[in-house]
């Protein structure tokens, strides 16, 4: 009866255990259109200088730098303009002593120049410009491979691509990008209160909610998500449900709230050729967790209250699904704050507490929501949550305490 | 000639203008399947009592509190179990003094119960239960509407929808949700210079990077964007793209490094019966910045410059997407850390200096990247930015500054 009291484990072998889970990424090459935040295959090394010419970052004269020096308002140079080169052009004349040449913003150099004076600078007289000062050493020029060097390593594989990142590889003409496929999961409900949303529920039945937070947590982090449909609480329905997840990457099992629920998810699993490789973590809430391997693919049975369901997404689902996009894990959003309030916890069980943020003249002030862990519009309302520490028996009022920021 | 430096203006001038820019926005049912991010249009109020029905939270045993006052180990309360409700029936039966009544998690709390003791802490002796301790009122249970209350207003006009929102909608049983359509936004590139990233460029010229930054920077914010081509520097090529623009709800002319450009862009609007609200605003990079009204809406010329153009979409373009979206504005991604190095600046300007961050045991060093403004492979190095506001000449090293995070 007790089983996952008995094997309960701590959060940290839990995770180990999740992040040892042996999984293969596919790839692909996509359109830079549409590779926002896809996840790189491969390093970024440039074949290329960027820029691939010296271009002039002004409107003005490319001169040769020496030919300015000591110039003042009261002893200009004056430099005669034998010619023009216009942006989107070839420049094909060279800067002779003495001279200079007309140039737009984004020219190509003429060559022999090394400095090129704004035209706020320079007074046109004719066929002549008077230079007021000095001009310096690639001053208002963009040197050939100054921003991007031939070679040079600029993302690496697993990295996200940021628009940023895209400006990057249409500079080096990139048009195709090659990326990880991006993870497809299956998600079942299960549980014989839950319905669809659709119909009114009948008494002694509740809307299906962990379905639409857990698919769109994912579907933000780059999932594919698919809802297979609400199991019944018996093994049988939850073994169909599971056959029909069989090509998924990923399977998460919602549901499960009663004892009874999650020993029809384990044995399922069982009996299916599966392997629990834990059931029952010292977390508070989504103690009930369950994880195992299907056909070689990592399953996770979720706790149905939608709080602990969550908790157990962020802390375990989320870093398996980070290894299976091929993601270099990120450090999670954090920010420090004072509490409001004492914190009381239990020691051995690592316990997370949703909380609200408040910005004050002395910093942040964090607030806990001490709603039970059935309570959706918690969640909703909550900034982010704290973690006690399994060794911890709270926190005190007036602590400074770390919030992971949703 | 300088035209835009006779008539540049203080950034926050600019924003005025820009916020103050009259838009309306459409509306639409949405499924709640395709709602995350998306913007709601009214406020969600419910129309019921979530959960609909006291719930028991555990496996256990529904009693009246009264009859395990002053149980003990020593002294058990013995309780007489008279039935059982199971989760996603509808309960029948009451309890009755001096009895108990099996219930499994999430289960409809019977009539008269008021609490649920746990099946760990009862001893099941054929019909009966010995209860070891006092149940308090309440007691693992979850009350009608204890999570949402009839008449709660959840969310309000203008916030954005994240996955826990949509729990709450779900939760409700909103299948179809109100939120605001998405804006449609034109981006045109122009310049003799520019070509596409798909053909090797020819001497002289660049590939385009602002197409593939602005258009991500906005699709990651909610926009949908259509590229309509690349405009040559005439007023005539820049006029057409303009007119394919007429149904967008906003429209971005990227390039104009060289005041010939800008001048074609400013004269094609004008043209075409739009107004100039500003051309020039007093920030490095961005100064360049062109805003206008043309059939009514909202068009920006911006800097050819990759980082310029950056600067202008975060600072002027994205506050105005806000407000196209219906969205509430939203504080900017902030944090604090400590200059790595001296970072000078001009009087009378408002002057963004991309910086990488370090964490440290001390807290977070900030260190500007000097790179020019038309250096793309910067904005993908840095984590963000710091502004020096116009009426200083810089920071020193060691000062604590603020971050703007992308």
């Amino acid at each position: 009866m007790k089983r996952e009291f008995l094997t309960s484990i701590p959060p940290d072998k839990a995770l180990e255990i999740i992040k040892s889970f042996q999984v293969t990424q596919g790839r692909e090459m996509i359109h830079i259109e549409a590779a926002l935040d896809r996840v790189l295959a491969e390093d970024i090394v440039s074949g290329e200088d960027i820029p691939s010419f010296s271009r002039s970052l002004v409107d003005g004269y490319a001169v040769k730098v020496k030919d300015t020096q000591g110039a003042k308002e009261t002893n200009p140079s004056l430099l005669f303009v034998n010619g023009e080169v216009r942006v989107g052009e070839e420049s094909t004349i060279a800067v002779k002593d003495g001279n200079a040449i007309s140039i737009t913003t984004g020219a190509m150099l003429p060559e022999n120049a090394n400095g090129v004076i704004m035209e706020e600078h320079a007074r046109r007289l004719h066929d002549e410009i008077e230079v007021t000062r000095p001009v310096f050493r690639g001053e208002n020029i963009c040197f050939k491979g100054e921003d991007i060097k031939k070679g040079e390593r600029l993302k690496v594989r697993g990295e996200r691509l940021s628009p940023f990142d895209l400006g990057v590889c249409a500079a080096l003409g990139m048009s195709k990008i090659p990326v990880y496929k991006r993870p497809k999961i299956a998600i079942i409900s299960s549980g014989d209160e839950i319905v669809d949303i659709d119909e009114p529920p009948p008494a002694g039945t509740v809307r299906d909610i962990n379905k639409y937070t857990v698919a769109n947590l994912l579907k933000k982090e780059g999932a594919r998500c698919d809802f297979l449909g609400t199991a019944k609480d018996t093994i049988q329905d939850i073994m169909a449900k599971l056959e029909a997840a069989r090509e998924y990457e990923m399977i998460l099992v919602s549901g499960g709230s009663s004892k009874g629920e999650r020993d029809f998810i384990v044995d399922a699993i069982e009996k299916l050729g599966g392997k629990i490789l834990f059931h029952g973590v010292n977390i508070k809430p989504g103690k009930p967790v369950i994880f195992g391997a299907l056909w070689d693919k990592p399953v996770f049975g979720l706790p149905g209250h939608p709080v602990s369901c969550i908790m157990v997404v962020i802390r375990f689902v989320l870093p398996l699904l980070m290894k299976l996009k091929g993601e270099l894990q990120t450090a999670a959003r954090k920010m420090k704050g004072i509490l409001a309030t004492n914190v009381p916890s239990s020691y051995g069980i690592e316990e997370y507490i949703r909380v609200t943020i408040k910005s004050t003249d002395e910093g942040y002030t964090i607030s806990p929501l001490f709603a039970k862990s059935s309570v959706i519009s918690s969640l909703a309302q909550a900034a982010g949550y704290i973690v006690v520490p399994e060794g911890l028996e709270g926190y005190e009022k007036g602590e400074e305490v770390e919030v992971f920021v949703w």
